[in-house]
């Protein structure tokens, strides 16, 4: 084999992975979007023999022999060539490790349970949900055991998600927000509350998702190349390449807010996701780096860009094309002011800015203490209520609304939920110095997001997975993370927001 | 390898095979649905990679070993592992004989014309299919060449959609259908004309859905496996198994019946298929036996049960209903008269019973002569509105409602047409067979179609592919074929009507 045709050899590997990938990424978008509901074991059945095809693909002797070879001669492969070999051949390594028939079943299962989850979150039964989420923890620390004697299972995981995390670097990031965060509360709550009154009302499903459209607009969503659905659970998930992309979301008829800020933090992973430089489709390369990094541009837009007061000006008037009669008499102050307001609650995805980082600590002390094998799955919904009391002050009536609102277990993911509260602190450090070259209220106060997706895509979008998600931070900000960029920018936020 | 591990992995076989065919489908499906304007090149890279793996897979060495196994000792196999093994080898027979870029290449045409076909017809702009048409057209001859060089390509693709047909008998079926129906649509058109008044209006598309979906439901599809989309062109497609079907329709929204009526068609598809027995699920048995029989159930639901003056009777109320206002002062009997008032027109899918075969029989004589070389497809435009005029004595406005009205060239089927017309003569002689055990007014005019079903299920769906559809024919009705059945049925029902 000459170097250039195993470079080609490559190629047509990433083009036949990217392919399956597209494959199994539509089978799971069309089970949480359109299909009927007694077609899940159908979906499972093709889903698991789609994912041994990939297996078999990816283990086999002359995939493995064709990454050794070029890993050989690494230093004769361009940048994005040695990546390339150095992710996948990191993906082989791993499923070498773990059995087909477990890997397959794997696949099966969170197929399944995924369904499964639908019916008992809709039905409030966790009962329904246990024999799962038991098997999909054992499952995940028998994986890791695979992949990763040496290291702690969670550890393992943690790293999987954001690569060079560990329990010891997570434990001190929250500990820094909890630190700045909990007293921030503590005197928020003493102080008059502000009113969220606005948002709340009769909001027709077709009037949001014309404001829905609007709003991807605004944010230059190219919509030949990113598609909205609806699902129980918004997300965001791209197809074959970032050429593809499709975001979800969910119209909560009483408060329209539900759906707008689901829509801005989706479209933020569709913008990074269909920001990577077009030569990268189909290869390893193409789309985001990490959940963290991820999140930093969903929550960026979400928070940083979506809530701020020079974006509720800009969009208020739009607001009131889409909404005339519900807001009448309204003014854009008071759908900043309620969109800000900092209310302990039970629901992660509809928290506000403040309190959100506290919803992913129950989450992250959850999981780490079940991998532990210190909690049992049985007592996750007593657990997460005592926590959801001890650290928001609410009381959880029904599993619905508490250990049975995210679908992340239920699909297969332990250690994903970290990078929700790690992704909104590199986004404040994003935006401190995007605001050195961008003037970023102006923007927002135009409407204009071209400046800044321009900014976001010079420094993050077009990389794809070309840099680790750490090296990627620093070339963009030039300083190492810090997440107390992000708890200043809370506390002066908050400090404004109710006179403290 | 003993018999039994023989068959084993045959059965292994077909499960890939059809979870291969789930995501074609799928992947077709949600680019004819849901999928991003800008996207289709994506997906047609994907589909071609799919193809191209099952191609290798069908074709390779392991698997013509094994089914030439088989067939050496298809004594030793029940019914079912013999049609099996016949049916997979004729695949496996075809395909060894088409190269394999040229059997891709013709994948990827195909996803691509079918995404160009949409533009061409919304605008109306034949030049920019004809390079299509022509490859698609160059493409089916060659491959029929390939696979029996010793037959005429137009034959070869006639007795793939319907085994045993040739264009002797094709000819020979539709001298019989014209014989009889333009004598009697000239007979009719001397008569006073029936008022379709009724349809016309301005009718939502949110009610015509709610409408599909109570018809639906009256038909007896199961809302659990069979789903309900939107699209330019209305479709049934099945997704690895007859567990889950899609049909799709499209709403006019100044006639109602033109979505009504595409629903029963494709509903009637998709009770064939999910009438499959459950055990022939992911073998090369599931669904549909050949194009002739599926059509002969979509149109017996569409037409000899949906257009019945008994079903009318039923289905009237329910329509008032669904537009009280629009109904407001009608009568079930103008119903009657309207969805059957026989009218040459445009569109084929839109067209009475009457003149409907006449549309068929005109893409059939296109077909033919493009197939033989004595038509370039350069013409094809101006000959359908000359042979519109000549047999319909309509004048073709445009090609929107002229030659780009179907998708099935676009998507790359030539042959599939007569099937339409074979399925309506087929219908005629099911029916009257099962009127003699089944009281099928009786059953309409309550809206209780569980008899009705149970017929078809006893005597056609439930065998899938096992009996060739010339056998399953003669079992289900006892004697051969004979298309006056559907002519006297069409006489009687005109001379009635319009007082002959």
């Amino acid at each position: 084999m000459t170097l250039n045709e195993a470079r080609e050899k490559l190629m047509a590997l990433q083009v036949k992975l990217a392919a399956y990938n597209h494959a199994l990424g539509i089978l799971y978008y069309d089970g949480a979007t359109t299909a009927p509901k007694g077609t899940a074991a159908n979906r499972a059945q093709t889903m698991g023999v789609l994912s041994e095809e990939v297996y078999t693909l990816t283990t086999g002797d002359e995939t493995v022999a064709l990454l050794e070879f070029l890993d050989a001669h690494r230093d004769a492969l361009d940048e994005k060539e040695r990546r390339q070999v150095e992710l996948l051949l990191k993906d082989i390594r791993r499923m070498q490790k773990i059995p087909m028939e477990e890997y397959v079943a794997f696949q099966r299962l969170t197929t399944e349970s995924y369904d499964v989850w639908h019916t008992a979150k809709e039905t409030s039964d966790f009962a329904l949900m246990e024999p799962y989420y038991e098997k999909i923890f054992a499952m995940n620390r028998k994986f890791a055991q695979y992949c990763a004697p040496e290291k702690d299972p969670y550890d393992y995981w943690l790293n999987e998600f954001e690569e060079g995390l560990d329990r010891a670097r997570c434990d001190a990031f929250f500990d820094t927000l909890r630190a700045h965060i909990v007293p921030l509360l503590r005197a928020v709550q003493q102080k008059p509350q502000l009113s969220d009154e606005i948002l709340h009302g009769s909001f027709p499903a077709a009037a949001q998702a014309e404001l829905a459209r609007r709003v991807m607009s605004v944010m230059r969503l190219d919509p030949a190349h990113v598609g909205l659905g609806e699902t129980e659970h918004p997300f965001t998930t791209s197809l074959g390449s970032h050429l593809d992309e499709r975001i979800t979301t969910r119209y909560v008829a009483e408060d329209f807010s539900s759906s707008l800020f689901s829509v801005i933090h989706e479209g933020g992973h569709a913008l990074y996701d269909t920001g990577s430089d077009d030569a990268l489709a189909y290869t390893a390369l193409d789309g985001g780096v990490s959940m963290g990094i991820h999140e930093s541009q969903s929550r960026f837009y979400e928070n940083l860009l979506g809530r701020s007061r020079a974006f509720c000006e800009y969009l208020f008037p739009v607001l009131r094309e889409v909404f005339p009669e519900q807001l009448a008499g309204r003014t854009a102050e008071e759908f900043y002011r309620a969109v800000n307001r900092a209310q302990p609650s039970l629901i992660r995805t509809e928290a506000d800015e403040l309190t959100y980082c506290l919803h992913v600590l129950i989450r992250y002390e959850l999981e780490k203490r079940i991998m532990a094998g210190e909690l049992a799955v049985h007592d996750l919904p007593r657990e997460w209520n005592r926590l959801y009391k001890e650290y928001l002050g609410v009381d959880v009536p029904d599993d619905r609304r508490g250990v049975l609102q995210d679908s992340h277990w239920a699909g297969g993911s332990v250690g994903y939920f970290p990078s929700y509260a790690l992704g909104s602190a590199y986004g404040a450090q994003f935006l401190r110095r995007m605001r050195e070259s961008v003037d970023v209220d102006g923007c927002l106060r135009r409407g204009d997001f071209a400046p800044i997706n321009a900014w976001n895509r010079e420094h993050i979008w077009q990389y794809g997975c070309l840099y680790r998600p750490g090296e990627l931070f620093r070339r963009a900000v030039g300083e190492e993370f810090d997440p107390t960029v992000f708890t200043s920018y809370l506390e002066e936020k908050y400090s404004a927001l109710y006179g403290l």
